[in-house]
């Protein structure tokens, strides 16, 4: 696997552009990508109960796992606006389907921004025939700028990887920064790929990938009603049927793709100043580990505690207490950095000189060992600044 | 009822004290409660898995539902301090307990601070004689401020009660400031009475007044290793046996103490501008109302948005979508304050001139109907403001 420049248009077939329509007052808000020919898609959705109608008419769209072309915008999260939310997406499909002469039913519509406004329609119909005009193999960033809100920058990735002796390329784009966490928080995501592969082991694919990266991000533990992860494979790489082996490689690609942008989406997320990991070992078993390392995440006194360089880990070891009724204090150690701080439930006397030199870096290690089981989990998360609050209370 | 002033020397026969020791920098943080003659007394505990000393052991000595004395510290919470723990929180007692003559087993002890650090046993050792002879019937508030952390000002209620014609008292003081979430986060609170009350009924009002206050107020949903409710009753009213008519009205009283301590805990939250009253209706059952109301109440967009005066209630409707698997959205509506914006799942034009008035107000309620069932509650939270970031970034 090679790390290359790039993002959706990386794959050999895809196009992108981004520009503004005036949904938000400043900067892109409009985005497309798009590919030559109609490709095997699916997606990942929110697992919120209250669902944008960018959510709703994009997962009926996939129903049938083809697409050929994703629209998306920011400024406005079409969501909580009905039938008339609803309409509208399906508007915009049509609308761009004319545009670039493809079927309404393979155009994926993705959306984020305000809850509880109407789009701004006709500014978007308005703006397709150029947006389309637009399109390049050199535009993912417009894209991925487009699809920016509290983000302070765009996100990309990709890479080449070879199945037989063919070159097949994985790129992304993808926009965070608040209201992240596992589940499909408010995060877009849209994934591009020249691999020929089947709907069945796209699908796996991309939900083992999404798995292990969009779902171990947390930024404060809400999840979002408009997120969404998709793929489109158009398969112009033209490789061999792939064997197990190669689907491997795929697999593993994919993988790298979506957590690098994943990575980001932490580093990026709003006010953050440290990027933090949380690995639980010795849980007994994925969901006990998945659970203790985002109560610990998610907590603001943990969060604050580390924003303020501030080695107070008995608040990861109250966050731990409360996370699982089968926590046993007497088997719980914590480490802040290679620095055990408590052994077994017992306070450890460790050199708090030390410890701050730790919290004083960019990127903090705390492991928890439950002492309960053998299974493992590392999820990744941030602190918590004046400046989340901030933005925040005036977004 | 009749409102009255003091806190846990209003009822007969109670003295408490609060003294400086040495365990903070500044500031009072030994307390002491007394009552002349042994007591019924039971308590609520934290359920948090990690479990500090003062908890094991006062849980210990209410086995027999009897106690005396109640001694508390500030700065120190004598948690994660294993077997070395237990013995300085057990030494305290038997300390206090020559103090004063009373048996051991008799002595409560408490304590809130720092974790993971072994308590100053000398310093308060030391303090003690002090602490008992100076215990008054004049001294409730200075015990109050004992048992301050960040809290900006001691917490003190009380009333007076008739039981058939003989009157009645129940107080308490309480602590807060930050932890603060259901089922006994970083609070303390001890209720006195001089009712004569057998120890079932009183177990049972404890429980009662406990779960309509305490435990329906959140600031971060972080739950501590410390908290406990105690209630002591001495009988020196030496009212009648009480009906059950009687019993009603010692609940109401003891529920309205333990209530107007639990919201002086969340006014005085940490950093908070706001006091936000989150009313759940048309839930299934209660457990389903109040796991949105708690997910709402804890969301840190809803609390910014809030903290910001801005009527993003999108973050509400977010926020509940995510809380229970059984929530529709179409059956979904939300009011801020007496106005309603979401009418099942649909946003309604609302005069956002109107809406940031309320918002501007120092009280907030805001209303989800679920449209699932017939049950509702009312919990109580604030904003999370850049104050809270800073005073937690620095504790």
């Amino acid at each position: 696997m090679k790390i290359i420049s790039g993002g959706v248009t990386a794959a050999k077939g895809f196009k992108a552009s981004g520009i503004r329509c005036g949904i938000k007052y400043k900067n892109k808000d409009l985005g497309l990508i798009f590919s030559k020919v109609p490709c095997a898609a699916c997606g990942v959705f929110t697992q919120n109960k209250v669902k944008a109608a960018p959510v709703r008419v994009s997962q009926k769209h996939l129903r049938n796992n083809q697409a050929q072309a994703i629209i998306v915008n920011s400024g406005n999260a079409n969501c909580c606006t009905g039938k008339q939310g609803i309409d509208d997406a399906r508007k915009i499909c049509q609308s761009l389907s004319q545009s670039l002469r493809v079927r309404t039913q393979n155009v994926l519509v993705a959306s984020t921004g305000i809850i509880g406004k109407r789009l701004p329609l006709e500014k978007i119909k308005a703006a397709i025939s150029n947006l389309a005009k637009k399109a390049s193999s050199r535009s993912s960033l417009a894209c991925a700028q487009a699809i920016m809100t509290t983000d302070t920058h765009p996100k990309q990735s990709a890479v080449k990887i070879e199945i037989g002796k063919t070159k097949v390329t994985i790129g992304g784009i993808a926009k965070g920064a608040g209201m992240i966490s596992p589940n499909m928080a408010t995060m877009l995501a849209f994934l591009t790929t020249d691999a020929a592969i089947d709907k069945v082991r796209l699908k796996a694919a991309l939900k083992q990938a999404v798995s292990s990266s969009f779902n171990l991000i947390t930024v404060e533990g809400d999840t979002s009603t408009n997120d969404m992860v998709l793929v489109l494979a158009n398969g112009l790489a033209k490789n061999r049927a792939m064997s197990t082996a190669d689907f491997e490689v795929f697999q593993e690609a994919l993988n790298f793709v979506c957590s690098t942008l994943a990575k980001m989406i932490v580093k990026d997320a709003e006010g953050a100043t440290k990027f933090v990991k949380i690995h639980v070992e010795e849980a007994k078993d994925i969901s006990q580990a998945k659970r203790v390392a985002f109560k610990v995440a998610n907590s603001p006194l943990v969060k604050t505690a580390i924003f303020g360089e501030n080695p107070n880990w008995g608040r990861v070891a109250a966050s731990a207490g409360c996370a699982d009724k089968d926590i046993k204090e007497q088997s719980l150690s914590i480490y802040l950095g290679p620095i055990k701080v408590m052994q077994k439930g017992l306070a450890l006397a460790a050199n708090q000189q030390r410890l701050r030199q730790i919290l004083q870096k960019d990127e903090i290690q705390i492991r928890l060992k439950l002492g309960l089981g053998k299974t493992q989990v590392e999820i990744f998360t941030c602190d918590l600044s004046d400046r989340y609050v901030k933005i925040n209370a005036e977004y």
